[in-house]
């Protein structure tokens, strides 16, 4: 079987959310995995499975740990003289928001040929910027609510109730309801915070939300069992928090079969060959029995450990079959002509 | 002044149009550069300027030269015992295609922190494939031709002629004009050689095409003048190639005041934020007095020098604003307010 290196931190507002997430995993995987923690100064370092506790983190003491370095196939340790690679087959990515999300991490791994799961870059900028995840859903013919995208300043056109989120961070940071104009400085403020630009769609009271994860292996797809999140009016960044922590298994939604059938040809719809790889989870709205993509996470909390009835059949499966990188042959065909026919350059 | 390295080569099929556009920008420019060769297999090598000749690369000689590596604020050499980082302040990004337009160079100076002249990972994204740029103008309110995106064996609904192009390559490599049933055969195979996806617009024969580079510094417009491209029917990769090696002058397109300050407008609706560090050239079509956005070259050849009167000094003021990268304080809150919460974790 082959042996994970679960890479997680990050310089993001999520750097603590992919901690605790981390966490999680470890204390779910039977396997042996190793753990490298991306410090919020873009260091690498090599954890002991004893100090994969919160605290070892917060307190800064992960810095006396041994430093990593990437390197074709792999992250190396280097002494004084010699540089050894550490053990590991591959990584998985869960690092969240910034980094993990944005395609940084998708493209560092890329280029070192290091095989990952985790959403590549191109999914990975699609599913961080929530307008180009409305665009995405529309080219796939996958439904989604209405939007439209503001600066600050800029004049909303949507009727009260509505959600102000900024357009690129996940993990409800800086998303806010606004029920009549006085909420709505707060939430301005709240959403322009992370990012320049917002996205402002209809709030929908008790509109029936669904979770789905999965991911495609070797042409087979990998389903978690759909889940209606508990929630309270929408969970804030305190309890997704907590949330991201779980290791106790969800429970399965009490919905009709062919509503749990359409949640998955709309996940198959998303999760296009651009999310090869990747172990991602989607986040449905159900509304008069027609169903709405609301997010999608490309490196979802606990990477949707709780989701899974079986888990680690399903992570193995994936990691068997996780995309080769692309192999260009350079032959210097047109150099080589140029050459012969301008006997210069 | 600052010391810009020129960044070239990269695993991609455009890796010789690097070369020559990278030798075409050596010869332009009057300042110190160094040139920095990213080789077939991800490998850095620091080129001397006296080997910076076409020859020199196709024939493996590269192999010889110092060998580099990314480090934190720019590249190092290593000796046996001692690690020296080179000089330059900035990476001008000059990999064409696969690497360079795609969002991998952009991360990987991102993550260590090197201030660049290029496409941020976003934007390398969005205008590395053809549909995500169809995407982009249609948000930024910029008109582009009706398109159809296909796979292999897809039904085509676009009348003849129309053009195919692959999603994802720049270059014209791929790209076909098909007039009848006769040439489809070969033009979709030509495509699918490159990409599992296609995009078919209409073949306008004889359109008026229009090319414009330019960025934004510090508030700033920098414009090159507006080009009418010489071609025959399609520019072909080797006619490219040989465009690519261009080091004369471009001749300014004979055309109205109106047109072409209707060219410069699209221009800065395209070029919004995301684009901030780059030198792009949007090529445009003019039809019946509208304007519409053909392609995005986030790096365009040879950096686009030949279209611009003045090229050092626009170069310069985009290297003295380059954006900085984000920095993001992780403060442990999260984990310190919930671990006395609970007291545990």
């Amino acid at each position: 079987m082959k042996r994970p290196i679960i890479l997680f931190g990050g310089a993001s507002y999520e750097h603590e959310i992919s901690i605790v997430s981390a966490i999680s995993l470890y204390r779910t995987l039977s396997c042996q995995s190793l753990f490298v923690f991306l410090s919020p100064n873009h260091h690498f370092y090599l954890i002991n499975l004893i100090d994969m506790r919160a605290e070892h983190f917060a307190s800064g003491r992960y810095r006396k740990n041994t430093k990593l370095f990437l390197t074709r196939g792999g992250f190396e340790k280097r002494g004084l003289i010699f540089r050894t690679q550490i053990d590991g087959d591959l990584v998985i990515n869960m690092v969240h928001g910034a980094d993990g999300e944005d395609g940084t991490i998708a493209a560092l791994l890329d280029f070192y040929a290091i095989p990952y799961v985790g959403p590549r870059i191109e999914a990975s900028v699609l599913s961080f910027n929530k307008l180009f995840t409305k665009f995405l859903a529309q080219s796939s013919g996958v439904k989604t609510l209405p939007f439209e995208k503001i600066r600050r300043g800029g004049a909303i056109k949507t009727p009260y109730p509505f959600i102000v989120k900024p357009l690129r961070l996940g993990s409800s940071i800086g998303i806010g309801v606004v029920k009549s104009e006085a909420d709505l400085e707060y939430a301005l403020d709240a959403a322009f915070e992370f990012d320049s630009e917002a996205i402002v769609e209809p709030f929908i009271a008790n509109v029936s939300e669904y979770n789905l994860a999965g991911a495609l292996a070797n042409g087979k797809w990998l389903f978690s069992v759909i889940e209606e999140p508990q929630k309270k009016e929408m969970l804030d960044f305190d309890q997704k928090y907590l949330d991201f922590a779980r290791d106790g298994k969800a429970r399965e939604a009490d919905i009709s079969g062919d509503l749990a059938e359409k949640i998955k040809e709309e996940f198959k719809k998303v999760y296009n060959e651009g999310f090869e790889g990747a172990l991602i989870r989607c986040d449905f709205f159900a509304i008069g029995g027609e169903v709405y993509l609301n997010e999608i996470n490309p490196v979802p909390g606990s990477l949707a450990n709780y989701l899974f009835n079986d888990y680690e059949s399903a992570l193995n499966s994936l990691i068997e079959h996780l995309p080769q990188g692309r192999r260009i042959d350079v032959t210097y065909r047109y150099i080589h002509s140029i050459r012969s026919q301008k006997g210069k350059l």
